[in-house]
């Protein structure tokens, strides 16, 4: 049985304690055998192990769980900001997007998924095209992703709305269980106002009865929102509850313009919410009632959005961004503390997931980061959940652990070549807006 | 005439145009001899200098200016979160800052300003106790800034308080012009609210008459304006106005709550405000109408504000808070765009500050910061002002220069011993607290 070790390090518990400990991984099972305490006197155990990871005036934390993006975007990083997201999307996203081919989202994916391994996210859930590079990424890179293919209507002839559907049923059903289990999909219908009726009606059924998870936007801006009500004369996730699509085993992504009885259907249901502050400050869509939803028992996880609305994928810096956000919009400097913060880029994120990762404990998967804190940023030590939230950001990160392996040691991601993989995703780009603006 | 050359990166233009250049630093002077753009056959010009710092895959920037913080404040990071202003400041902070000594605010100063010189700042605005103690870990670490001491009434008795105000005054009277020029000074009565009328009255003409720049907090939450509208019958500028505290000197840090006339008002006075975005939704205070204060024509810089309400001193995270809450305040997704945000940071701060630098040009202060782009996060390159505001982050600077001088060379500073700097830090605070808990 093969173990890595890693030691002298601080480590993160559950509780959001955090004790001098080492963390012996089962490398086989790709899951925590044991967090072993340090006595005050032998700052070293010694288990025989076969791999050691050096975690002296670090933390260890949890891997972090990014609930919604779209990775491949990050060609599109810096290429129009600072529009709103009709605008953003009709054009400037949607007409180079015509283009994309699948080794451009192969090339951006490579791209995030360095980003985020670099800056401590262990996990994320994907809705995009071409996602079997999406997914052939994610294999080699050794993450866990949960992925669908974004499904839309809006601007297509019906058969070309239909084909697109089944392909995104047919892209979840083969490949739920891949790259040994790290992979598992969902069916995405892009969301309620890009997606007709009709479609939601004939496929959501297909997905449950096949057990797929499904994923969508839903009340992201007043734009949208205010359009559906006028035409279904209800609220727009009483419309999504009566479509079937509320269930226990979906998760919105959003959730920005919620009244109250939109927040206990939520809560009813079991459906969660992928939070994504930047994105929504960024677009100028509004503030999410995040406290709102955590006081009525919704699970709230955090997510990116795609890093051409953010303009990373760094989640230690998103966590901030929740917390003041979530301030904001209470009026409450106590909303969203950074323990709530801080969980729910870990645990209910890998809730929405459907993942056992999200914390640091025998038997969970073995997804981990290692942080330095040996950094002015981060002293003096009074409070460490404090620091992650507030203060840490995704370069101090040094080790990242997936499914047991490495995927970074010493700021090395040992699963690509980075040097490539940058060089590629700038080729790719430059490609890509040629071909669209031709 | 001993050169520094930076040479083999790109630089940013004071028109936010980037070119292939070096740029050669007049060391006697401290300033910016030459910007000499590389033709593309020979990546290197041959000018014969003293000493090189290497730019290549990397952006020459302004160093940025920090408007308002409170830097020994390091030593209360993490100590006391989400909670409020009034309660935060009067539970957690004022009781520790009872117990503060020299030495205290000379530890806490020196592991901020390492902080600030790893993330590219060069020159900040000050406001705490023990200056003198400030003053000299600037002069130690080499970078610029405007200095004063927090001068308060409120809870004092009247001789206390009037001692407190000519000690100010004094700070700012011996320390203008120390470290060679690299600091100057402010008189700083704290607030409109915690420092009475009367003292305003008699002091701030002596400021004045001594040619001494005027630096307050106003304006932060509507708990602070709202008993000010009430005892005095007009908007807390409006009074600050007749108090003869607005003019062209002055600069106001937060302006979270002004009304129109307010904003007009600090338009016709040329008084500046120093935006602090992240302090202000931590503490829950509310949006400041940062587009309305530009579109009106008011010099708007950026500040971290101290980093016990932020947590840290990192100007390229505020950059992209920033550009969000502006949004977010403005509903507006094109308000407070990338250039906007990155002049803030620069430009304006250095306004503010009168100092000149915040720009890279023949003349000004060599006070530069050179950015590592050969990172995942700033690929690709579409747009390198967009990368500044929305992506990168203070981890990402490789050098730092001030006056001439290189602070920090490939991650290393230079004029502070690090380790020493983080240990005195934690030490004074483990001390700190126990007497004050005492």
């Amino acid at each position: 049985m093969e173990t890595l070790a890693i030691t002298g390090g601080q480590v993160l518990r559950p509780d959001l304690s955090v004790e001098a400990a080492d963390v012996l991984v089962d490398q086989d099972s790709g899951t925590v055998r044991k967090v072993v305490q340090r006595d005050g006197t032998d700052g070293r155990p010694g288990p025989a192990t076969d791999a050691v990871l050096e975690a002296s005036d670090a933390l260890v934390i949890p891997g972090l769980v990014n609930a919604h993006t779209h990775v491949a975007m990050t060609l599109f990083r810096g290429a129009a900001d600072d529009k709103p997201l009709d605008a953003w999307l009709q054009e400037d996203i949607w007409p180079v997007e015509a283009a994309l081919e699948g080794a451009d989202v192969r090339a951006g994916a490579a791209l995030g998924v360095a980003e985020m391994i670099r800056s401590g996210t262990t996990a994320f859930a994907d809705m995009y095209f071409f996602m079997p590079e999406v997914a052939s990424v994610v294999e080699e890179a050794g993450l866990r992703a949960r992925l669908c293919r974004g499904c839309l209507s809006a601007g297509k002839a019906e058969d070309a709305a239909h084909e697109d559907f089944r392909a995104g049923l047919e892209f979840a059903r083969e490949y739920d269980g891949a790259a040994n289990g790290r992979i598992q999909t969902m069916f995405g219908p892009h969301s309620l106002t890009t997606v007709e009726e009709e479609l939601f009606r004939e496929y959501v059924p297909r997905a449950r009865e096949a057990g797929i998870p499904v994923h969508l936007h839903a009340n992201e801006t007043e734009s949208e929102v205010d359009p559906l009500v006028a035409e279904h004369g209800v609220r727009p996730l009483v419309y999504a509850d009566d479509l079937g699509v509320l269930d226990g085993d979906t998760y919105l992504a959003h959730g920005v313009h919620l009244d109250e009885q939109e927040i206990d259907l939520l809560a009813e249901r079991g459906v969660g919410i992928a939070h994504c502050p930047s994105a929504n400050m960024k677009l100028a869509s509004g503030m999410a009632p995040i406290q709102e939803l955590l006081d009525a028992g919704v699970t709230v996880g955090l997510g990116t959005d795609g890093p051409a609305s953010n303009n990373d994928l760094d989640l230690l810096g998103e966590m901030q961004t929740a917390a003041l956000l979530g301030k904001l919009a209470a009026d409450d400097a106590s909303a969203v503390a950074a323990p709530t913060a801080l969980r729910m880029a870990t645990e209910a994120g890998a809730t929405l997931l459907g993942i056992d990762s999200g914390r640091i404990e025998a038997g969970a998967n073995a997804d981990l980061a290692v942080l330095d804190l040996d950094v002015p940023h981060l002293r003096p030590a009074h409070d460490l959940v404090s620091h992650l939230v507030y203060a840490a950001r995704g370069s101090d990160v040094r080790h990242t652990v997936c499914d047991g392996d490495v995927l970074m040691r010493d700021r090395e991601i040992q699963t690509l070549d980075i040097d490539d993989v940058m060089a590629e995703a700038s080729q790719r780009t430059s490609e890509l807006f040629e071909r669209a603006n031709r």
